[in-house]
């Protein structure tokens, strides 16, 4: 039986998500696949409304990601930061002149009333983006990172202060009354659910967060696949290492796989961590062992074709439990 | 007796009131001009607060000008501009990525309270200018234009529109509740009052309907010298020809003298409409012509020399009197 015509819900983040979000896009057709993207990074920064998870999925969808960064677009130009810091600006956010333009009108348009979603989803097909692309939500929901200094805002803790302070705790203001959007709760005629490999604290967490999100993918039959965001004991970007050690879980795919325990059927885990696949097995997850590593665009196609087949035959195996 | 320790305050809007400006400025110390300009012209565009003449004096004073253009930066580049077309945003007003910063913080700034004489203040000395730039006022005015399809706000019908509906009339929505900038109303220790070659009807006389400016400005006895905008019957940059002609003045140099008559001792006439002199003193205003053609640094210096010259045997002659 084709699996082919229903729909995959890819619940991502930043880089990591993005990656394997454009992965899927080329192995899917366009109306096959609806990607969840976090937006509890979203803040407002000179005026201006920044969702930078939005951005890297759109930009690398789109092509315009900045494959060095992993944020912002490629062959970007810095003259408006220059001249800002020669007025005595803020500069610690970095914002190419490009990148500007989509904050400009994003903010734009959502002071004139319009949702995110509504102004995402005009973005991504101003940028031949064809899979939809959608916000968790279109409240406002603001990771609050708590460390010994008390609490600080996402990008605060993010960017100026590079993650270095330790993170006690880690809170999603707002997400209690934000409402999530329509994508997260239709497991109807739903593939799969892929937990991409984004930061589970502070990229998958804030959309488990908001009410009806986590018991929708709690009860579903549809299957869930997380492919894993660290591998040998490292994230492959971010802070994501650094957050399981200082959150008291185990510092390798098992920590990870133990945070999603009763939220998915299967894990896909990197071919160097195949040592922990017995015991990630014994927490009742399957596991799908892979090279996770997606340095070129063929490496993200391959594993978001390893993926389905894995979401697949989970599909087949749920079908006879 | 030395007037050089005595302040002059300098009306200007745009293109033509920064050049003198910029001239006066180098013939100047540094505590002796304020530069009082036009804030009429201001607008919210992309959700900016943009001040096109508070920029271009501010740029000219700065030599970041673009002397191709007349507004905005010089080495600029249109990065953004491209980007927000791409994505479907509003282009016809052109922002380069350098002048954005101005935007983005100005606007940060007023949001947070702050006035615009006070954020002016810091840009100006953020880009190394010496003298005092102050917006007319920091209470909203705006220039409405009335043409036969009805009311325009200025950068629409002076950008967008490139000035073609024929003006009827103009007014400045927000004047008659306007508190002028204190350089304004302050006649005392005054070298002399210089109207720069602005636009008459958008660029000085938004400053001029503001309460208190225009009676100030007839009852003082400092000098007070207009330097012509026009040159044998043609404006030298902008739309200030074809505004006389449409609101029923003469299209001269003798045009404007009548419409500042009563708020102005002297007039600086062109060498090109010296046959004017005559009609102009018979207004009870002295003339003094001059070359007023500034193509480089060095004419807008001699130009205003020549203008403080005249500003002070004005002031002899007004002593005598």
């Amino acid at each position: 039986m084709s699996q082919d015509n229903r729909r995959v819900l890819a619940l991502a983040g930043g880089v990591g998500g993005a990656k394997l979000a454009l992965g899927l896009s080329a192995v899917l057709p366009a109306d096959a696949l609806t990607v969840a993207v976090n937006t509890a990074d979203d803040f407002e920064h000179l005026g201006l409304s920044i969702s930078p998870d939005l951005d890297t999925v759109m930009y690398t969808l789109s092509g315009l990601a900045n494959p060095e960064t992993g944020w912002g677009r490629r062959d970007e130009s810095w003259n408006a930061m220059a001249a800002l810091e020669q007025l005595g600006g803020e500069t610690w956010f970095r914002l190419g002149d490009k990148d500007l333009a989509t904050h400009i009108e994003r903010t734009r348009r959502l002071r004139a009333g319009e949702t995110l979603s509504a102004v995402t989803r005009d973005l991504a097909q101003r940028l031949g983006i064809k899979c939809a692309v959608v916000p968790m939500t279109d409240s406002p929901v603001r990771t609050v990172v708590t460390a010994d200094q008390g609490d600080l805002a996402f990008q605060d803790w993010f960017v100026r202060l590079r993650c270095e302070p330790a993170v006690r705790r880690i809170r999603f203001a707002g997400a209690d009354k934000a409402r999530a959007n329509p994508a997260l709760l239709d497991m109807v005629k739903l593939r799969g659910v892929v937990f991409c490999p984004s930061n589970p604290f502070v990229s998958v967490a804030p959309i488990l967060a908001i009410p009806g999100v986590r018991m929708t993918l709690q009860q579903t039959r549809v299957p869930r696949v997380a492919v894993t965001p660290i591998v040998g004991g490292q994230a492959i970007k971010g802070p994501a290492a650094k957050m399981l050690a200082e959150l008291g879980h185990d510092v390798s795919a098992l920590g990870v796989a133990r945070y999603y325990k009763g939220l998915i059927d299967g894990f896909v885990l990197d071919q160097a961590d195949a040592s922990l696949k017995a015991e990630i097995e014994g927490l009742g997850i399957k596991v799908h062992v892979a090279d996770t590593m997606m340095h070129t665009d063929n490496d993200k196609r391959r594993l978001a074709a390893a993926t389905l087949e894995f979401v697949d035959a989970l599909a087949r195996s749920l079908q006879h439990s």
